[in-house]
């Protein structure tokens, strides 16, 4: 890592320096969870006052890039985890791109109903209005923690039969393949977008209202290129990153 | 749009209501802008308690698809802009991604200078230790609201003559094909995650500290799949809707 910063730059020095940091980071030069230097040695080592350091490191703290604990010093947050975004032909599952970090996936069924199917339901599955969607919901951890609430919604009468008890710390996408002999396999459309979380969902994610969430909606085809299910997924923010 | 909620259904109505209005603004069945339906009108189209459908309310109020305007009624949150995001084959430049919304792209320059080669840089770009980066970083508005903050980093030596004048309420790409022959066409790896505004970027993002952004960093190739320029953008959360 570069250890000169640009005094000349119009850029501040303390925004060139968390520019440093961040880069290292996100390219896995710090390891997760390590306690990045002191004030003082990071001003050495940078040749810029404390001051600049310290606004540096709590503008990263702010960012989630870095996290003070009282008396014990400044680390970099636990690695978000990465994976892979759906794209065509490589759409991948939560279970396998949890596994891909190294991190062991769980999940837990919150409930599985059957619901009046919705405009956009009614287009994808070319239901009628007066047909059902199964729709199932479950929160998905990562080494225990919660990263997600997935919603996933079916045509009720082709997957009516599906088991709620053998969807809990299982991989939907497998179970799928197992049982219906179908995959998912490309996304027909997918959207992307930052909502802040409800209350209900604060709650089951371990998050605080109002904070940041990807909002993910897909529509999957399997590998015949039909009609399969929506997801609709609230990811956290600050512990995941996409990665296409 | 259906107006039978599923009252035997373990997900609460308010949660079922929130998810009917939601698809229709995602589904544009609702004009941005528009007021929505009264209280007492919800009340009586879906057969819901006013409880019920305050509370709905008042959580996609959080979530920001509606908006309250005090003695005036609720309103549908002016339209997230939609974005093809970059993928292989298929890269939309933010200009184009404006027009395609019917929206008028606007740029200002806020910076460009010569700054020393980071790790990341050297190796994306095959740059030696004492070789340097251009770094250019621009505001980008979309119907003259600020939407991200573009930050693009070229080889110095290759792009020196790049001229900063040319580059105000102009597309970046459209430059780079017309001064240098050359065209963002892919990208060899992009990540996507939500960080926190510093006051510095919410400043210039006319937002408030702390509110959510996108943070895309993304290596482009050009049309002969050489390494071109590395892009990072702030792009503010509320405004955008990445579509893929």
């Amino acid at each position: 890592m570069s250890t000169h910063l640009n005094d000349g730059s119009l850029t501040p020095l303390y925004q060139q320096l968390m520019e440093e940091i961040k880069v290292g980071i996100l390219n896995n030069e710090y390891v997760p969870g390590e306690k990045i230097l002191s004030e003082m040695e990071l001003s050495e080592l940078y040749h810029v006052s404390r001051i600049t350091v310290r606004r540096a490191i709590e503008e990263l703290c702010t960012e989630g890039y870095l996290v003070k604990q009282q008396g014990k010093g400044t680390f970099v947050n636990p690695r978000k985890m990465s994976r892979k975004i759906e794209q065509i032909g490589d759409v991948m599952g939560f279970s396998e791109a949890c596994r891909a970090c190294g991190m062991v996936p769980g999940a837990k069924v919150l409930t599985v109903q059957r619901c009046p199917v919705r405009a956009d339901e009614k287009r994808f599955f070319s239901l009628d209005s007066e047909e059902n969607v199964l729709y199932l919901q479950r929160v998905r951890t990562a080494d225990g923690e919660p990263i997600m609430i997935e919603n996933s919604f079916f045509p009720y009468n082709a997957f009516k039969s599906l088991n709620p008890n053998e969807l809990n710390d299982a991989s939907l996408f497998k179970y799928l393949k197992n049982t219906f002999g179908r995959t998912p396999t490309s996304t027909s459309q997918t959207t992307l977008e930052i909502v802040r979380a409800s209350t209900e969902l604060a709650t089951y994610l371990d998050i605080i209202t109002g904070d940041p969430l990807f909002y993910m909606n897909a529509y999957f085809l399997d590998q015949n290129k039909e009609p399969l299910l929506i997801g609709r997924q609230y990811i956290v923010g600050s512990r995941f990153v996409f990665n296409f």
